[in-house]
């Protein structure tokens, strides 16, 4: 099965981050901007068919939001986790999804990621949505500018993780710490955020070495994850900036 | 027209929060858990009419994600900017959401707003997604914590924040200021964030007090509006906790 990569921007990131795209369709009756140009700049350097077709052979295609383009590409690659330890790391973040069912969450939860540095994202194979044409293009792209892990056992996978001398912080609404109380600035950790209702599992609970809440301004407590990962992700390049920078 | 709110959450949400409701409908096949005791005990005691229906009833409501739960509403009120500002204000925050196009951004921003304890929100009545039933669910309800203030004119309505010694905080990328290094804790703000592509229009930033950046650890530049909001206002909250508290 191939994967559909739709609209300029998500094109555009898919051929800069050499996704395995077997073809491109641009509507013939698309304006020509400097967009277009760039995916056919991208696509005839890398040696990528691209054709332009008439608008009729666009309408099956019509479910999605495509601007006039489209890319066919190999499904992502997922990475592996023992290849991501293997090689060195140093005050680096991995954020861990553990159950996200929205695609747009997911989607921007990828954005965030990459906007902050974090060097690799990882979600269960089970129970969590999976990378699809929507999440791509929810992330506007960056889905190809960071290795995603699947693991089977989430457990097993931190255990992994701890035993490499990263730190797991999980966040949950009941902690002592709140996230800013942390000192992120000399540690490999990885960030755990938990479901859309369920949160954070009990097994991952029992396994981390900080647990971190937001606290909440009212008594209405109920950020979307993709908002609470980036407040919490955004908090540990501050301090970094801070540390490094003045 | 009446607003068609569905969903356990939401419902329930807008019953707690006094949102004018005409109608529940409660599909009479659904499972009675807490929630839906919840719901029929609110309607109870507000004199609303609820409803048990067949499923069949429901069918024409397919589109919405309801879980078998519907309430109809009158629109929402939009609250006027004056009133507003007539009352008494200390250290508080406004956001201006300038031309946001997608309903999940806007119902997102709205969360986010209202768990930071953000005392109103103002959006342009052009160029902007207006609140409507997607915005409310997506929101979980929040829509209900917060007076939404629609503008004619964004600049008109800044500048009268400007007269009643609101400061102006307007997002930048090429901003020299990072957010983090602006104190806010001792000021009534209104935080600017602009429409996904074109960002903050420009008569905005020329009478904006403070332009703030979000620095990226990478490259890659393209948070969602909701998380570069969620970032920002929970910087400020931040502050105020480490202010006061401490």
């Amino acid at each position: 099965m191939e994967d559909i990569i739709y609209g300029k921007n998500a094109v555009i990131e898919a051929l800069e981050n050499n996704r395995t795209i077997n073809k491109v369709l641009i509507m013939n009756s698309v304006h020509n901007d400097t967009k277009i140009d760039r995916i056919k700049e991208l696509a005839h350097n890398k040696n990528i068919i691209f054709r332009f077709v008439a608008k009729e052979e666009f309408v099956k295609y019509k479910e999605y939001n495509h601007q006039g383009v489209l890319a066919f590409a190999s499904p992502i690659e997922y990475a592996n986790l023992e290849d991501f330890l293997s090689k060195p790391h140093k005050n680096s973040s991995v954020v861990f999804l553990d159950g996200i069912e929205d695609v747009h969450n997911l989607g921007a939860s990828v954005r965030a990621c990459v906007c902050a540095g974090v060097e690799a994202i990882i979600i269960p194979s089970r129970r969590s949505v999976q990378v699809n044409s929507v999440v791509e293009k929810t992330s506007a792209g960056a889905i190809n500018r960071i290795p995603i892990i699947k693991v089977n056992s989430p457990v097993n996978a931190l255990q992994k993780l701890k035993e490499n001398d990263w730190w797991v912080i999980a966040t949950d609404a009941s902690a002592k710490d709140n996230y800013y109380d942390i000192d992120y600035t000399d540690m490999n950790f990885v960030l755990v955020l938990g479901a859309e209702h369920a949160g954070v599992s009990k097994s991952i609970m029992n396994l981390s070495d900080f647990k971190i809440k937001i606290p909440m301004a009212t008594d209405f407590n109920s950020l979307n994850v993709s908002n609470a990962l980036s407040i919490i992700i955004f908090e540990t390049v501050r301090q970094k900036n801070k540390k490094f920078v003045f």
